[in-house]
């Protein structure tokens, strides 16, 4: 069974893809329908899309290939597949095929439409929905990129089977974060969640996950103001698992975003009851971390180039008392530095 | 004395830099102010231009920079200077640096405002208007790119006394299709004409042009429909410039385009009397060309990627009766053969 969560420009279907994406083709008439995925992600397609798609291209899948590399490789294929303007590109797979791919689709003969079909928990409740499209550039992460709807995104919870158990923790945090922000009942529900597996209800779960984004990129498409919210986390998560991605143990960017929560709701609110409910649930769902103790003025320096900075400060946004309500402020190394303190004293 | 040319997201300047841009940066409050020029348009810049910016890098000037290399540098510079959202760019140059300058500044923290300021007759006439921004890659022109408004066009007519002659012919392509295509007094005064020179009144020139392109570009800013027109003389003329693009003898943009309007032309609506006033505009103001006899095949060839072709056609914009009328039609490869033909016998 779909079920349909509607945005203005385009729709988020919740169910078998098997079912959605006939539905969705018949809906987009296009020229020729150019496939992209991951190689994880090619192994588990069903043989009627190798049917349907005119050209294919599927790369290494990671963060590390989502970079204008990978870009050139796709924008060549759109090229020797013949694509028109009026050609549409299907992006099966995690953050990375959906956003490298949604770039690329953006910007080739200054755009063709895309559909996102993602697999990951993470890139259906979170990077497949808002129109927010980048790829990483010197070291910096999405710092190349637009804003640009999709034609459609397809999301089927069956793929969330096929996940290791760390990638499921990983999207799990953009659900523990929506929650907090913008859903109290959902909350509630994750407050009494014990273990994440695939005899959850993740339909119903990720429904109410994407309504709170969505409802939040409705407001603000481009990040004037409100939709900041939606990056509660991930100022100091951002800044993590960029100082962790050459080392011998990454961070997940769900690991990442879990200590950037509690670290930035610390900083702005300090230790109130909502934070002990923040603290209960993370400490259930992710491993602590063993940070190294100089680690800040790094992570500073990785702060610089964070998108909401201005005036020369760098910026978090937490969520405030209510759903859906900001607090946008200013912070200093010496806030991150206590923050990070106070974090390792958790253990 | 500045004349502008409003459109319903910015304006378009037309007068001394001196007065323009002091008043521009009034209307757009930013952090920093990023200036790209070519090492052209550098040597010409007043020194005011320096003291306001707050970086700057200068690009080797010409079509084979216009790539994802010069790219990655403009963005390199950008991360460098520390840019955050709320900065500027400001983009001194021809359609090189602006459709370069632009696509870089639309994508970096997925966009931050930019200025134009057209140094070339082609550039304010056609290029810096519109919103089209892209680059070159793989061999074809214009194929990576977004749509994206400038927060201003600055043109400043001074400019066009430091072109060389065949450079501000090259412009005039652009100049006599906008008449052609949308403004009969326009085309009346161009008929009239007999050099280019800094004599001329450029600025009543430059306006009348801008403003069929500026009717056109609000009317259809995505070129759904009506804004292919802009293309007239193009679908052929960007194959012919990419044809001899490597060759001991290259054209410019506006030769190649003024040889795709007489053929372009010729093919829709054959000699009929405003063939014959076309015909006589263009020999005077651009060179008879000995195209090879066996271009045909590889022109053809190029044609293969043109953003107005559906369905696997290439697509032809012309001219209709009236004026902003447009005549969309696929042509044949023989089509084609016969234009070249055609146009080898007007020796």
């Amino acid at each position: 069974m779909t079920h349909a969560v509607r945005l203005r420009d385009y729709t988020v279907s919740l169910g078998p893809l098997a079912e959605s994406l006939p539905e969705a083709l018949r809906e987009l008439p296009y020229s020729k329908l150019f496939l992209l995925a991951d190689s994880h992600t090619a192994a588990l397609l069903p043989p009627f899309l190798d049917r349907l798609a005119d050209a294919r291209l599927v790369l290494e899948p990671g963060e590390t290939h989502k970079n204008l590399h990978s870009c050139t490789q796709v924008w060549q294929a759109m090229l020797a597949a013949g694509l028109d303007r009026e050609a549409l590109a299907l992006h099966l797979g995690g953050g990375v095929i959906g956003d490298l791919g949604g770039f690329c689709a953006a910007t080739f003969k200054r755009g063709i439409r895309f559909v996102q079909v993602p697999t990951t928990l993470l890139a259906m409740t979170d990077a497949a929905i808002g129109g927010k499209l980048a790829v990483d550039f010197s070291g910096v992460k999405n710092i190349v990129g637009v804003f640009q709807n999709p034609a459609a995104v397809l999301a089927d919870p069956a793929f969330l089977t096929t996940l290791p158990e760390r990638e499921l923790r990983s999207g799990f945090a953009e659900v523990i974060k929506h929650a907090l922000i913008g859903d109290p009942a959902l909350w509630a529900t994750i407050r009494k969640l014990q273990t994440l597996d695939s005899r959850l209800d993740w339909q119903a779960l990720l429904r109410a996950s994407i309504r709170v984004k969505v409802r939040i990129v409705e407001e603000d498409p481009l990040e004037k103001g409100l939709r900041a919210l939606l990056n509660f986390g991930h100022t100091i998560g951002h800044a993590l698992e960029a100082y962790y991605l050459d080392s011998t143990e990454p961070l997940t960017h769900g690991e990442a975003v879990a200590i950037g929560m509690l670290t930035e709701y610390w900083i702005a609110c300090g230790e109130d009851a909502r934070f002990g409910e923040l603290k209960e649930v993370i400490a259930r769902f992710f491993p602590w971390r063993d940070l190294s103790s100089g680690a800040a003025p790094a992570l500073w320096q990785l702060m610089q180039q964070d998108k909401k900075n201005a005036a020369g400060a760098v910026r978090m946004a937490t969520p405030a008392a209510g759903i859906d309500t900001l607090r946008l402020r200013a912070i200093q190394e010496s806030d991150l530095a206590h923050a990070l303190d106070f974090y390792r004293a958790l253990r």
